[in-house]
């Protein structure tokens, strides 16, 4: 009789394949490169996604388990000390060319072959819930490494192309008007109610405990900034008019000479006057201006914002409403890889396509405790100067998201697909 | 018969008298001088604020109104461009050696003679929430004046002393037990419940507008935390351990090279085995262990509480007790210029001695409309990476401060008088 | 019968009293302006030269010489240690409101007093040589403080005049046509002959040894190039071409944003199209056509030259050409502030107007030895990455220059009145 | 009859093998990496020198050469510009993931045999003096490949070895006694007197012309500075006495927390306490305290120096005497790849084991012209804060090299192989 897998065996062994699935067009060169102090080597995510299981179960419960190799213990460790005069830690990851991807490969081998021996015990209900801890982790590396690499592409002066097709053309089909759905207040419960006694129920540490809040009446979008929206605010002189700015923005914008999204360039033969680097190659604005906007910075929604005498959301005011909603939407999973035109009558766009950059600082719920020990590193030492994201893009893996899910970036970063819901 | 004094007019001779006051220690070349980036010369607060009552009130109020000195318009403006290659405007004002100290208090008294003019007419109310703007701006640079001459006596190597007694020696009082005072939570109201219809009537646009907020129950420190138990968060070496800290803040010590808070300096010579830089001069801090630690930036408040296992209060806590206490404290009018052990058995402290660092971020409440125009610039900008002070200082107008006042600053700001209050 | 004052004597005393001449029209507050990072406040240069006598002359020489007030010692050194954390030493100049100008005026008459007792005495000739050193010392930063409190009137928004009176309207006389002189090369000797017997004689320790250079023959300009020339220059879009520079030099193109020399500023309504800051207010750059170029870097002199196909003279070619003439020209004694139309058919304009840069990089002669101790750390260390000018400007006092006096800067300084000859 | 292969085309078949052999023990991801500012990637070193030929003898010589790929004539440029906001153009290089190294060896081998098509032709003697600049420029390359990949496997925290094998062991030999050389001065004549009607004649443009100098008499020691010296001045806490140091140097050991030369790490099990990274992996510095001590900036040569009341030798004084001497030591045809400890009893390393700093900046000799057109925009560019290098090291081919061979760095440049010789 055959036994059937276990749900997060099972589970694991779709995570992980997803991972060969998406570095399958990159070359042991391609996962060399790192091209902005936001990114990481593709080689370095499959490593270090693979070291997380090593370090918090194979090593701690697997019995007989014998380490692939001792120093990588160190090596793939996020937060390693820097060993040489002035080298920033993370930037010494473009350094690894040894071990080599083969070896990491070989060292990913091992581990899943370890992982099934593991499976084939009994798990005590913490090692489940150490190993949904990191599919999670590796699913957020998956959504990383294909930020990286489009990065990485675009920064190679040949513009090279991560998926083999063009975008599909889509029928001349409009986005939706935008119209505000309005929401009355009180107070309404945020927060993932994580059911302990079931370790293969998962949120990160950041979503908990659930709490409630008090909520002004509001209105809110039916979907998401489109880039024909963008291009008027452009087009009103946007990039040059510091009223319309957080000061901090300006500066951003000074700096970075900012005149038009990330990954935008001036093209005299497009009918819109731009082209627009995808994980697909180039393609002109022209046949993209319904899509969402995307790879906009937070300063650059809060200014677009502004602009329209409008506001941002809340991150409260996001998750009353999404909680309501069916997780669905352009994921990674439909392989289109770029946001796509809203459709539908209802509230849209609100998981997939691009995350929605919030009025919300990253800060811990009431009573916020972060897991015990190096498990617990990770998300509370991030809270200070960065905003909440919600909902997801259309790289983000489709089981990943959900309503309560919350990320987190720098105010001025634009690297990761990030765009603009407004609210009142 | 005699008119008796507008409510205005006497409150206007009385804040433009007390910059006088606080300015008569200091020399000419005193108020050259711009330390630190955070500074303006004293000279320039002197005339920033005469400034605004010109621009504000005279130039559009008064009939017949003849401006001091055209170009002064534009010099003292806090926001006009920079005129040289490279030159940030803001250090612009240590060039201003002319107009001279005596030119300025000409202009000073140029408007305070023609506000005695237009107080005689009976006034618009727009005027007199006008006159309630300026006059508060002034206070605000009143306490400024004093941050920043603190930090430039501090900087000149001679070391010198803006009072000319020292602190007062304080009997040998220990300071009341830190004790945690608990507050149920609910639905609570914060914010200035500002009326319109009273041009006297003043709060600052982003105390507005009154708002509910959901309180979860929560324990609250009923004093600030003292030098002494600072010392014991030091003596743990916590400037050398990251885990203690927010990433940024990290990254703060390291950059700053970070011992202990700002003004203190190593003293063999004294028992607590160091000194501490005052607006009177340096004194052992021995004699002042029991005083609440100050000129603490952010990181150090936020790492001292991960260090006792507590947390810092939110704005809204804070605000939902302090509402209730009645506001007094070791403010301005105390002239002590540094803070004071605790002394009493109830919530002590809430106001005066020092600023408390809250972990709320600086954002606009919900429905926040700036002031339109430019009177309107000033707070909204800055809504990006700062966090809520809440309290006043020794430096403090004591009719300045109250319950609903929301001070804000860089998390890594160190200059001001800023201080600590523990919650759980 | 009177004693005829000694040469020394009166030379002290006419070098002090030049320094009470220059500043006669700075208040207190335009003294303590420190406007760039080159630059040091007025008074410090004041209290710094008087620093020099008291620690080298009379602290060691006097009998029962009382030092003024003990703190100065460290205060007005150059290079004391930065006192509080972070802070530059050099940048601390601008915080030293006290000791207070009248103060340090108290200091330098008390020196005085000291020195004229000094001088009643039959003085060692080690003594001798350190006062010339601390009076050419004090000719140095008369120089340094007229060009810093250029600086510090250009970038006060009110843009100050140093000079009472306008340039003088010079006659419509054009500069002689640029000729090239013939000099053969050959072996020739440069540098300073000191007569260490003769405690008057004097010169800098880097113009020591002199040494003997081989020298091919070479073409050397009968003057520097003029505004005219340089306008030309910028005509043929200099300034956008990086292929005219040095790579460096483009580097501080590109950073300091450089369209035409410092102080340079468009103005539409000059026929030439620009106006020039000068020490007596802004000049229409049409009337100063023929005048030197002033205030250009050495990588703008180098770009010229090269643009030019020319070069820029060594200092020994330089020398070897000065050596021969009469030092006269346009120095600080004309009282004319600002470089000035040549006149004459031979070599001209060899001293004064503004220093020439070379070809040369600053570095010790061959058995080139600094002077012993603390008097010695000054010329040396400097021998990195700086270019040798030659030949003084219209700010040097007029006997401090010489054919063999060694100037240098960092080849992006463009504060300094520095200016071009070329060569061949 | 075999036609005897021509010298010029038997030259590029030994220089390009040479290439091939040095890269060998790389893998394409070793190939990848870029660690520090200075460094390029080994597969760009191979692209670009290739380039090198397409760019200026194929293409324009050779009929009907068809382009490998018409992307690389702007990609394998040392000068294109960037294409990102913000990328600067070098940093780019470590994007190069495409083409791939497989690509570029394709390249390399269709340049190799569309050369030989050319060398069937008989060469118009521009085409040789083409081919012979492309090669040295390729052991140029040669030689930053190998400093490149020694950073590279430093920066990599398993600290790679590039040989397989270590050091060997030396017997234990004593270097000779430092002595002095005596060299009575006069004119000389430095510069290399290139014979341009001969086309394989070569030199680079900036060791041309051919100049008279006079030259003071000098000592020069007989053998390059050891580290067993080097530890004495270091010793004598030379890192932290700012009085040994030029100014800019002391800047530098304070930036860069430099105690000890680049690649030397403290190492309590070894007898002199250091280990010191080599292209063959660690070594104690115990068995290694007679070679010369190695990569050094110029800062540290001028303080060893300054320390020992001794100077660096001008790049004429070094010229004067390496042309009398017979070009042979341990350069990169030794296999060596590390300096070796000096043998004989005359004036021994000059060449080879590693460059000596001289005491002279890098500029044109009088006279200098670079070359028309894109070939001579590399040298002169630079002529600004670089000083003089001589001699070559244990990686710079053995017929590269010459006494008139002018290399140059920035004065804090260490990554290279650079040591030290005394004069006085």
């Amino acid at each position: 009789m055959i036994t059937p897998m276990s749900t997060l065996q099972s589970k694991y062994q779709a995570v992980r394949s997803m991972t060969r699935s998406l570095v399958a067009p990159l070359s042991a060169e391609d996962q060399m490169v790192q091209s902005c102090p936001e990114a990481s080597p593709v080689k370095w995510h499959q490593a270090h996604t693979t070291w997380f299981f090593e370090t918090f179960v194979l090593r701690p419960y697997l019995c007989d388990y014998r380490p692939f190799r001792e120093e990588f213990h160190r090596l793939f460790n996020s937060y390693y000390l820097a060993l040489g005069e002035e080298i920033p830690e993370k930037k010494l990851r473009a350094s690894f060319s040894r071990p080599s991807l083969d070896e990491v490969l070989a060292f990913r081998a091992h581990v899943d072959q370890e992982m099934e021996r593991l499976f084939a015990c009994s798990l005590d209900p913490e090692v489940s819930r150490r190993i949904m801890l990191g599919l999670n982790h590796e699913q957020q590396h998956q959504e990383l490494a294909l930020t990286d690499i489009k990065h990485a592409f675009f920064s190679n002066p040949l513009r090279l192309s991560y998926g083999s097709a063009a975008l599909p053309k889509e029928a001349p089909q409009p986005s939706p008007q935008l119209r505000w759905l309005d929401f009355e207040g009180g107070i309404t419960e945020i927060g993932y109610p994580l059911n302990v006694a079931e370790p293969l129920d998962f949120c990160f540490d950041n979503e908990t405990p659930c709490h409630k809040v008090y909520l002004a009446p509001f209105l809110i979008a039916n979907r998401k900034v489109t880039c024909r929206e963008y291009l008027e605010f452009m087009a009103d002189e946007a990039y040059t008019r510091p009223s319309l700015w957080l000061s901090e923005g300006w500066e951003a914008v000074t700096r970075g000479a900012w005149k038009a999204p990330l990954y935008w360039e001036r093209d005299a033969g497009d009918a819109a006057g731009w082209r627009i680097f995808t994980l697909k190659g180039w393609h002109g604005l022209a046949e993209l201006l319904d899509t969402p906007v995307c790879h906009v910075s937070f300063f650059e929604a809060d200014a677009f914002a502004r602009w329209r005498a409008c506001r941002l959301p809340t991150e409260a005011e996001w998750e009353s409403i999404a909680s309501r909603e069916r997780r669905h939407g352009n994921l990674l999973d439909t392989g289109r890889l770029h946001p796509a035109v809203a459709t539908g009558a209802g509230m849209e766009q609100l998981f997939g396509d691009c995350w929605e950059w919030t009025a919300s600082p990253y800060l811990g719920y009431p009573g916020y405790k972060p897991l015990p020990g190096a498990l617990g590193e990770y998300n509370g030492k991030f809270m200070s100067n960065q905003m909440i994201l919600r909902g997801g893009s259309c790289i983000t893996p489709a089981d990943h998201v959900r309503a309560t899910y919350r990320n987190f970036f720098h105010p001025a970063t634009r690297w990761q697909f990030t765009g603009i819901r407004l609210a009142i």
